[in-house]
């Protein structure tokens, strides 16, 4: 049973802080276990990832296998059906579509002091994608991660993907050679982590690290942070779906449940201005977790962490959606678009009853990687942005430095950094003199 | 003395790669501290920040002074003299010009598959800027991290800044009024991070916190990242010069030294294509390094960490600047647009002669924020951006579904997720039956 919950009861207020608050993950502690094994990698490079591999992937492997060659790629994916791929190009070319859209512009302007002013944007170099292995290893993530960083324009794009017992996954190599991936690594854990990041003998460092990963990959994430970029520590999935009574119940409980099968620590939140149609989707959601072949996992994440939550009016949702600040947030009202425009907080919007979720996650165009645990108040979901950077430009001329030149001067005064205003006095002193 | 290098010489490649490895900085490992110290500020809110204070900044305080009334601020502003005032706002204005720029727009469009697809941007609500205390209280800061935050939108900008025994900078208030910050709280230290990130009686908690500090306030950054957004947490300054010999090598020196006089693990290099050259800035630094305010610093930086590098041409000087990805660089060359062409990683660039960095700290309008430690291979410097999250935006219609709701079906079938399949399915049906 998910709770449920109505904004006219007196104790809704701390019913909702603490659904909030809910603490839906137990990180495992593994930091010193990853720190051994990223300075094992940057010591002995494919020696410690050769040793890791066959301990944790119980693969022996040699230095000249870690790459799979085009051959292997090649072979392994025959085994995907022509549907199946025709499913992989329809929603690689759609997330292409959309994604080059985000490319922003080059700027160069002359402004009133005669000092022109700019900026640059330029991918990086080389940018490593981590996919699981294993249940989580899903194609349409490498689809997700690689398609924006080849948009951006980054040159060489690594993928490492661990394949225990030696099986790979032939959808996630389809989908790498798709996506126009360089070269693909047959190595996980915070040991591929590190070798993306250090580099060893055979395989190039890189200057950024996305996708998602277990404890280990999150935690050696955040140790080479800094060494290079990394997207976000993506915690558990959600979905709020805000819905009034002219939707059928079912569908919205399929809905819950696509984000509730992910994992037990998923949250599933309905919101409704009618409480009958709340119930009846909780009647819903029941009846198809009696079938759904994830059924232990979902039942799980909705008995802990689903809500169905009673409002008065939209107005209303909308506000408590914000708080919320949802991961994917469906509308399934009247005027869906409308209600969209009143909220601020969300990483993605799915508008109106034509639009499950789970389309976004395959072939919508829009990226599926977006932030969780309400991180969309300050953050956005992977981009062409998270493949580029923007370098600022500056080009002053005589008479620009004698106008504004002065007011730096005094500024370096102030702030005690004499040498900042002597190197804009030399300057000006020439002019003048 | 710093190093002299000439990538003709037969050890050049080692000495460069030992220059971009050299590690300028001891961070001490405050993070048990830190993590203590946030744990009280999150159990006993204000009552600890309050100890906190007395304690770290010798200043007793009750809850309702850790924030600075209008009138206190109105009274101190008026330390500052007519000249500093105009000098503030000169630079506001400018950067303010500049970062209005850079507000990206919102898109919507309707594909051929009938989808309405786009994306809108939402500034975060609330907003946190730390601002150092003592030595490094810039007011130039202050300006460059809230005035992106308010051209973005940020509803609610609150400051911190502590004020050791009581004193408070009167620049660094007027700089906040100028921006258009609307809180000042006189705490800081880790303590003052926890605050923001998590609220206290006093102080509402906000989304995001920026701003450089100490090694304490960069622990609780990366502490309360996640709760909150952070920025880059940055390392000592650095700057390249490409200069040629047609420069006067005093301004060269003088440029160095600007980088070199913020901190001792600050790095200064310059490259130039004539060796002579080379050595008449190193004699002119030596010459400034007599009479500079701050020539203990300037000179450590410099004897420690800077480098004079000889290159064959300006064809091998962009490619080793984009080696090294520095902070600030300084193009000081005849054809200074063509040579910034030529260079791809770069937090800043400087065009020719007449625009000595010191220009782009305080007036050139472009952000002073920049990333550190080659981190511009794939970071940038503090933008509108920073301030501003994106949310997608699909809607389906009836057809739309139609012509790509089976791939969805289809590749949530490959990757086992039967609840995204079936909420397509249902619809499917629907539209079919």
């Amino acid at each position: 049973m998910p709770q449920f919950l109505d904004t006219t009861d007196a104790g809704f207020e701390d019913a909702f802080v603490a659904l909030l608050g809910m603490k839906r993950e137990d990180s495992p502690d593994v930091d010193a276990v990853v720190a051994d094994i990223i300075a094992d990698v940057r010591k002995r490079g494919d020696a410690a990832v050769l040793e890791l591999t066959a301990k944790f992937d119980r693969m022996e492997l040699t230095a000249d296998k870690l790459r799979f060659s085009e051959a292997e790629i090649e072979e392994i994916i025959q085994q995907v059906s022509d549907e199946e791929r025709a499913a992989l190009e329809l929603a690689a070319e759609r997330i292409r579509a959309y994604h080059e859209r985000q490319m922003p512009e080059d700027a160069r302007w002359e402004d009133a002091a005669g000092a022109s002013l700019g900026w640059r944007w330029s991918a990086v170099s080389a940018a490593g994608l981590y996919v699981p292995g294993g249940l989580a290893s899903y194609p349409s993530s490498v689809l997700m991660n690689a398609i924006p960083a080849k948009v951006a324009g980054v040159e060489r794009l690594a993928i490492v993907v661990p394949t225990p017992d030696g099986v790979a996954n032939p959808l996630v190599l389809l989908a790498a050679k798709i996506a126009g991936v360089d070269e693909v690594y047959r190595i996980g854990g915070a040991q591929a982590v590190a070798a993306l990041a250090y580099g060893t003998e055979t395989i190039a460092p890189v200057d950024k690290i996305t996708g998602p990963g277990n404890a280990f990959v999150a935690a050696a994430k955040r140790r080479v942070f800094g060494k290079v970029g990394i997207d976000m520590i993506a915690g558990p999935s959600e979905i709020l779906v805000i819905a009034d009574k002219h939707n059928d119940p079912d569908w919205i409980a399929l809905d819950l449940m696509s984000q509730a099968e992910h994992d037990e620590s998923a949250q599933s939140i309905l919101i409704t201005d009618d409480g009958d149609f709340g119930r009846a989707v909780a009647d819903a959601v029941d009846k198809r977790l009696e079938t759904l072949e994830r059924r232990a996992i979902a039942g799980a994440s909705w008995r802990d962490f689903g809500a169905v939550i009673t409002v008065k009016d939209m107005e209303e949702a909308a506000a408590l959606s914000d708080r919320i600040a949802p991961e994917h947030l469906e509308l399934c009202v009247e005027d869906a678009d409308a209600l969209s425009e009143k909220v601020t907080h969300a990483g993605a919007i799915f508008i109106g009853g034509w639009t499950p979720e789970a389309i976004g996650d395959y072939v919508g165009g829009p990226n599926h990687v977006l932030p969780t645990a309400r991180s969309a108040r300050f953050s956005s979901g992977l981009s062409v942005m998270d493949f580029l950077k923007r370098t600022t430009l500056a080009r002053m001329t005589p008479d620009a430095l004698r106008a504004i030149g002065p007011a730096a001067e005094r500024l370096a005064k102030s702030e005690s950094l004499e040498a900042h205003g002597l190197s804009v006095r030399a300057r000006l002193d020439k002019l003048n003199g």
